[in-house]
């Protein structure tokens, strides 16, 4: 995860659901945890994503990606550091690490998203909501 | 999978996402298959199940369960054998049995369900659907 | 959950890959939610269960069944306990109820286990292991 | 999905427990859909992915991405195009369409893997697989 900005950080403990038969991680449960570190972010600045969506203003997934460096295994405690790394009135990027209780990187990836309204069009974020992210993100 | 009346059956491919460290499917996934097997059911009833939620008529799962007698893998073909085992104007139940491609039993279950509106509200099921239901249903 | 004995309580927050288009958390959701919590009681009765698979000893789930009876949403926060019902050298119960953050009950459940050895065989548990359950069980 | 070379067409019936909140098929569920291609394509050359794995030969899944173009949604119908894009003795890489019934694209995405041994370390795939994904991959 290059660059700066605020990072916050998400400790999981790996669900038994969530490996496979190879004895780690399902590799698709990682873009899972993206999305509770993206919740977590999105709390610890003020704007809980679930208040955002019931006012009408849906954040959503245009693309992600994760690059897969080690595995992880059930029960391990799993830390989620998630960051903005693109804030426009259009759209939001996120960058994430994930990391072992060593401090080892597991994975990292990134995700892409557009606001839209309840219907699903796109719209513009309301400024109020771009100044504290903007705020929050520091940097 | 005891009674009788018209048995819709559902073939599925176990998916690696579905497999759990075990080596064997995360018994969990057995719900989403039932899941499936309704889907199906309803279909073949001439009532697809999306067109009833569309119309305002939602199927809420009020009870759910699943025994497990022998364990399914990755790539298996997996059968699932759907029932209606009751069925009033207030909701209705469904019997599953899970097999293998040689007729052995994997899992059996049931599942509990009443009729609500889109709000949510306990509704009563319209009188078309019923008699559609209890037709296709036969016995 | 009736009877008694020592109970184990976790805390989840919902995820929104656990929700569905009903607007709730998918009713199989539940299911892992009773795994994450049987981990929990393992850990912390003093056996953590990654420790008893490590060793050779699995617990196989046998049956396992869920009543619904509030809706659960995105970003709440639920509490899972979990509690044996039974316990005995070829497997064990438990019993679970998940509550909402006022304290009502959304739904419960129950499951059952057998001991099984590395190949999936059923096998008795140690007396080590059936000791220290049963004391930390109370009751 | 730009370049040529054999393709091989999976079709899904999305499933309820694959929706969210917002109506819409959960972004992640692409990910176990690329790899519900990835196991028909192994298939198609003529090499199970179980059976390569039971010979002690796994696919790592190393990174992923997909980039999301319209919504599925509950009981449509998908296509996911497979094919693979790069093949060496140290890994493959694959790349996926995901259309409606219409022909139109609602996802696009890639995998990359290499091969291992059934500890997981890193492994040259037997010329005999790599032939025959070559032969099949053909263009």
């Amino acid at each position: 995860m290059t660059g700066n900005g605020r990072v916050v950080e998400t400790e999981l403990r790996v669900r038994y659901s969530e490996t496979d038969r190879m004895g780690i991680v399902y590799h698709g449960a990682y873009v899972s945890w993206f999305e509770v570190a993206r919740t977590e972010y999105c709390r610890a600045a003020g704007f809980p994503y679930r208040r955002m969506e019931d006012s009408g203003l849906l954040i959503l997934v245009t693309r992600v990606e994760c690059v897969y460096r080690r595995p992880a295994r059930y029960d391990d405690r799993v830390l989620v550091r998630a960051r903005v790394t693109e804030l426009a009135s259009r759209g939001l990027a996120f960058a994430y690490d994930v990391l072992d209780e060593n401090g080892r990187r597991l994975a990292d990836g990134a995700s892409r998203h557009v606001f839209a309204d309840v219907k699903g069009r796109p719209a513009r974020a309301p400024e109020e909501v771009l100044e504290v992210l903007e705020r929050f993100r520091g940097a």
